[in-house]
């Protein structure tokens, strides 16, 4: 049962190593078929060198396993909850990547510094409130995504033009259009939150770049005429 | 002797350096067999490279080399001292990690600021004071795991619940059910103190998380009902 | 068609990953073969580890791609603006360095405040100004160059003394004498950036060596007289 | 001539890569011979990739080169001088590691923060001065250690338990029994200074351990009662 998703999301998974944004057991990827709508995601607390396809789990959107021997990652109702209410998207990414969780921790918001950023995310980057006591004693996962879709309802914001959020006293969650283009986000947004610690030592005035300059650069890889990689 | 724990010990001492722990040889772990009261130790000095399992050093709990023929850790009688007196651990770790010693080196103690540090340690790390001279002057090494023993009962931590601290001047020490597991707890150390470093730098007013969240992820990791990771 | 530059520029591009200059595809460099008046560039949004030498994009002065059967990076015309103006280049390297990127997005030039910059760089690294909304809309990267061009000429520095900017918002442009060469002045900016954050977190009254260490270090290695390295 | 002395000066100048202590070309380690007072040292602006043993340059204590194919280090005055003056040492390392310059550039000495600095440093790291015009002039790399020992003898500091400096608005330089010893010294001292960045941002007012703590530190492994390490 969609065998390539599984490697697609195993080799998602991976990626989080390779590109350091994990370290033991912290993250989890999560990829879906629209179609059947069903996800698959990686099991709870194994260690990324063990992981093989035939390990990850096959979930549907009540969030019952459909498939796998495992226990799906303890954050699945999260992504359950995204992949419902944020149609456009097809892969999730949680990580505690330092720079971002840095940013969630402090409860601050990052806006778009330049260009790095404008290229993967059009705006500032939202912190998303932490839950209530009665929110995490009824169903803490499923509330954090519930806080998440909320936070981008009320802003007006689009998931796809602003694929991330710092979940605050947390971490960050991004996604993306598959698994493997929600990983590429968490790069982007672990690196830009990186440079803004830094641009904020230097400049602690830098509030963002001038929205022409936004654009640009969000449109010349996004939009309708984008003429960023190969066609 | 104790040849399944001399290769636990020897992997988990080799982790300090796959995780970025340490440098030159600046870290030891060791693991107990609490059936025998023996536990097994790096020898002193010695690059992490070139160590085998039949290097290890077996130590009883009077201080005793009982096997071995390098002399152990010179940090060897803080372990022995954190296994006499805490009775539930069955691993410590000792390293210079750099962010958790630039705590150490600063007399500051971190509170819970966000979800990775609720996942592995339930409440502030502390600091452990500096010893006298006549404490140094007396046994310096053995002294050390006293006040670290001496500061988690005046302050009624629960080891198990609190698997490190920070020695002051000097650098954190931390501790788990087993070898591997104490060096995990040395790695979330390091992050979170890294991460510390960032928040504050962010927010200097972040005291720590709300009571509901450190409860909510300390206990799904951790409490009788948790359900992170596989059963 | 100019197969050796080809591979010179596959290696420097190969470079960005080996020297940590770059994530994901963040980065190009490009060397020029000045007889003909054609270089060679990255093509667009292409991933480092698939990159042949028969990837590469040839381009000639006036921006059009005489050979290539993909897009050439879309700053391909940056590059262009920068070899028609500077005659003394034969390389030219762009990425979004972490240290690099925090000062052009805080709009903070580096004074030379040792001889790690003294080696490379001959005084300040200058800020170009972040382009106007026409200057976007018009031709965003042959503008981008433009203004590089600009700002060296009306501050009256010399590319090959200062073979280096920061692109106000942006991130930062090197070149040199070759590909390979412009590669290693991002190196060192990069470097020198991340030495400049932390010098003025020391000292944040260290405005700059004084000007007999500067020259003694750039002539050392590049003057008539220079005496570093083999002949 | 010197084989064996030229493999451990090839391994050592090879351990600053693998050590993270050097990019590009910056940095030479050197080791002496006392009996013939000849010392090797790495040519000038090499690639380390590239080093072989028998590239090493054999120069005399009067500066001669007595064996070599190559320019040695465009340092090497500097090494002769230290050689000279230092009789008690055996190897020399210049790098340019990213926070022991950060430091140089700032002139400002790294007092004894804690038990990493007390293991390999007897107290505060000082700052060199920067030359005149006129020693630059004269004989800038032969000046910068005239420099060095003038300090060290000026206040009183012993070589061998100060085997470090900072040289003002350049780069530190250790030295130490040997050529890898003095590269093991160069790895302590960037990490603790990479450790007194942090420690000053989590305490301003950190200005050094307790003389007690920093005397067993340093004494347990370098006094005639060592205990660390294997006899």
């Amino acid at each position: 049962m969609l065998e390539d998703l599984k490697e697609e999301v195993l080799e998602a998974n991976l990626a989080l190593v390779t590109e350091g944004l994990v370290r033991l057991t912290w993250g989890n990827v999560s990829g879906i078929d629209r179609e059947s709508g069903l996800f698959v995601i990686k099991p709870s607390g194994v260690a990324y060198e063990n992981l093989t396809a035939g390990d990850m789990v096959v979930v549907d959107l009540d969030g019952n396993v459909v498939e796998g021997e495992m226990r799906p990652s303890s954050d699945t109702p999260t992504h359950r909850i995204l992949y419902r209410e944020f149609e456009e998207i097809g892969g999730v990414t949680h990580t505690h990547s330092v720079n971002a969780t840095m940013f969630s921790q402090a409860g601050v918001a990052l806006p778009c510094q330049g260009t790095t950023h404008a290229d993967h995310f059009y705006g500032t980057v939202p912190v998303v409130r932490e839950l209530t006591p009665e929110e995490v004693e009824a169903d803490y996962e499923t509330n954090t995504g519930l806080a998440i879709v909320e936070a981008f309802r009320e802003q007006g914001i689009k998931p796809m033009e602003m694929p991330a959020c710092f979940q605050k006293y947390h971490a960050p969650f991004t996604w993306g259009k598959n698994a493997m283009d929600s990983v590429k986000n968490s790069v982007a947004l672990e690196v830009c939150a990186q440079m803004g610690m830094g641009t904020w030592q230097l400049n602690s005035e830098q509030q963002g770049i001038p929205s022409h300059i936004l654009d640009k650069h969000y449109l010349r890889k996004h939009g309708a005429n984008a003429y960023y990689g190969q066609k």
